[in-house]
């Protein structure tokens, strides 16, 4: 006799269900909040495109609202297998009512292209399939921009409150009862979001007065702005950041701001509030300085051997080192004319990413720091067979669980990469361009390699099922991977 | 006041040394007694190149005898650290010694290719800088195959005696007190060692046997033959396996004994003597068969899509792709122009690699099976937060320790390839031979991809310091890195 699921059964999964998506709606009302400011900027220039925002608008808030509607009553507690569905859900729905305007506007593209270029908005990548940038309304611009700010709350938001939560990838290690957080500084999690919110609009701000006193146009020095702190990468102009190249301190600038972007917030507040050397001594930060320096000098020598002008190569080197390996993706020149030695090294550096807990992607410093530490131990056991030898990282000692999540992190990390690359390979792309492409897809970073994707590049002619995969690559990305693989396991689903 | 070391010091550092030379110079002396192999061949055909190899012989020769004057009475123990001394310095050595003859003799190469050329062999890579293979004495041809034959009982001795015992890469997994080894078949590792090499003998004459009665001339047969069981893949031409590309018997043939070369030569021996499952029920061989149907299917309906041929597909599909995961590195045909995904697949296969325990190289097939198991378990551990679970790899456990040690063997192996490839970048080599060089050499494959260096290609022109560095990968990934790795630390100097 077969047993039908009692209505205490679909009781609870219409309440399981209706949990994720009131808390979603109230995500979506904040993408709609933040849609009021192009709208209102077009309204104001009395632009054409002002109604494709107005019906986009409205499209969002009649989702919100119905789904208030049919989950009123439903209290807001979640489970950690709700908040895996919360997670990747948030950001495909956001990501897909924030292409709306691109469909319903100006310059009117296809479904595919207007998902592509919110998602690499969204997820702050900064890979574009507009041609004619220059030329996008103002409220276009300023939607782009304020696309890949809020992609970077997101981030940071989720690497504070979800992520350490969910046991993915050992980013507990920033977040453990007996960590520097137990000094009281911010006891409460919603008291350190907010504070880091604080941080992220006082940079923000900074950048945009930085670049406008720098020589940009108002809307520009907005947008620049808020795309340099998400690490996002989008500019106005389709030569990106190459719109400014002979102005050289707005490309120092920008490396700072985006090193800015790059950095763990936590230690602002930490270096506001109590300790100034919160900043220099820690070991995520250091790591990543040392590489870049390690990498700006090799570059800049290479350049410099080459015979081109020293400040000119160090200022592009830098500009572009920083910009890959923060994940924003800006590009100030095509660094695939700079020869064999440099292309080989962006390839590398688009993996790296920044520092946990910031809006940089890519595999984080800390996971090579935590690797290296790992291979140096597995040394020291085959030359002193006995030992045991335990590992710190800022001060806490790395546990067997930690190290157990950030092998499993890279080792999905590299799996996902290689499984889009031979997806986009089998739809015709070339080797090069199938495997940066994948990787900038995953690393959050922009820019591919190659006459098609690379710098100088752009997504626009790829085919369309190539553009979803990365769409699936960059989510995947944004979310740590594992996250969203745990959703694809019956094991999730069975549980 | 400063302390001298004492005369004891130096009496057993020179016992330290002592050992392991004497020890190589019996490898020294193996060496020998093949090199009279060609000598004889081109003293009877009264080719002008006997005096190179005479000369070669009277060298390595005079070098094993000085060593044993030199090292009379010293005694045969080896700890640990001396035998990773000696497994470097072996292998070493003997590529130096076998590659006299290349240049003393007809091709007259120079100095970098003519060890370029012997690492390669002696590491059963294949990559080749000769041209005009086809016209070399069969002195020469013969030495190749040699070179490649010795090489591959090499690595299977080093796979059964000394690897497990340094605890290098997990393979302790193959080796370990509480595995079927204790069924007392074979209880003494030389006892393995004797009866392994029978197989592999036996295996290599039927490989000729089948080759020469499927129509190859006798001297091709006896060097294929050779070639094929240590997965090497130096072949008899230009053209490699293509010179036989319109007798498809021969290609299935081939791929049959690349084939026997990767499985784990162990598994023959107990197929023979107790158990006729043993072959079929082991986890690493069913994990390659099922890789490689998996490869085979896609890529023989890709071409077959495009409108070939099915039986020249399926043929020239198995073939390659068995010999790129072999490791052996025949080509039948130039697989990059069958398009994009079968240049990113073998890209791919590349890295795999057969069965630990047999004459293939690459990262080996139960590391990803491991890794497999491992993220598995990750899983689990995110969905159902507490609980420990336990892996098992045919019927054993998987130990962290053994988990560890397959991590650290493939972070280095990846890490190994990317500091090759971004070295042959600085010498201005593109992305693509860059990293496929690096690869193929470090996995022992032989061909790489792209113009110069694919299955179509030729080592030949590459910058002489990409060759060196290439040795230097094909040495690491034959001796399965760490083993080297080790040597380049200060803390195994210090010891």
């Amino acid at each position: 006799m077969a047993t039908f699921p009692s209505a205490r059964y679909y009781q609870e999964t219409y309440r399981n269900w209706a949990q994720i998506f009131k808390i979603m709606s109230v995500l979506w009302l904040v993408l709609a909040m933040f849609m009021t400011l192009p709208l209102m900027v077009l309204l104001i220039e009395r632009d054409p495109d002002a109604p494709a925002f107005a019906v986009s608008l409205i499209i969002i808030l009649s989702a919100t609202l119905s789904t208030w509607a049919l989950t009123r009553g439903v209290p807001l507690e979640l489970k950690p297998w709700q908040m895996f569905i919360l997670t990747a859900g948030s950001w495909t729905s956001i990501s897909g009512f924030a292409s709306l305007p691109l469909v319903l506007g100006a310059p009117q593209l296809s479904f595919t292209n207007a998902v592509f270029e919110s998602v690499s908005a969204i997820t702050t990548t900064g890979s574009t399939v507009l041609v004619g940038i220059d030329n996008l309304s103002d409220g276009l611009k300023l939607w782009r921009g304020l696309m890949q700010w809020m992609g970077g709350i997101g981030i940071i938001v989720m690497g504070i409150a979800i992520l350490p939560f969910l046991k993915v990838g050992g980013m507990r290690l920033f977040h453990t009862e007996s960590s520097d957080w137990s000094d009281k500084v911010m006891p409460r999690t919603g008291g350190i979001a907010k504070a880091t919110l604080a941080v992220y609009v006082i940079l923000t701000l900074a950048a945009m007065l930085s670049y406008w006193l720098g020589g940009m146009l108002p809307l520009d020095a907005i947008v620049h702005g808020m795309t340099s702190l998400a690490t996002g990468g989008f500019a106005n102009s389709d030569a990106s950041f190459g719109a400014y190249a002979e102005q050289p301190w707005l490309l120092w600038m920008a490396s700072f701001f985006m090193l800015s972007g790059a950095l763990p917030f936590v230690l602002y507040i930490r270096f506001i509030r109590s300790s100034k050397s919160a900043l220099w001594k820690d070991q995520q930060v250091r790591g990543l300085l040392k590489l870049l320096l390690a990498a700006i000098v090799i570059l800049s020598a290479w350049r410099v051997v080459q015979g081109d002008d020293w400040f000119v190569s160090l200022t592009h080197v830098t500009f572009n080192v920083i910009s890959v390996v923060t994940t924003t993706g800006y590009a100030s020149d095509d660094y695939t004319l700079w020869g064999s030695l440099p292309i080989a090294a962006f390839f590398y550096l688009t993996f790296v990413g920044g520092c946990s807990g910031s809006t940089s992607g890519g595999m984080k410093i800390f996971r090579f720091q935590i690797a290296m530490l790992m291979l140096r131990n597995q040394l020291r056991y085959l030359i002193h067979s006995n030992g045991v030898f335990t590992t710190r990282y800022n001060q806490q000692p790395v546990t067997s669980d930690i190290s157990r999540s950030v092998v499993a992190f890279s080792f999905f990390f590299f799996i996902t990469i290689a499984v889009l690359a031979l997806g986009l390979a089998a739809l015709g792309l070339d080797l090069v361009t199938a495997l940066t492409g994948a990787t900038t897809a995953v690393a959050n970073v922009g820019p591919g390699l190659g006459d098609i994707i690379g710098p100088a590049g752009n997504f626009a002619s790829l085919p369309d099922a190539a553009k979803w995969l990365l769409c699936i690559g960059m989510l995947m990305g944004r979310l740590e991977i594992l996250t969203v693989v745990v959703l694809m396991t019956p094991m999730f689903w069975r549980r």
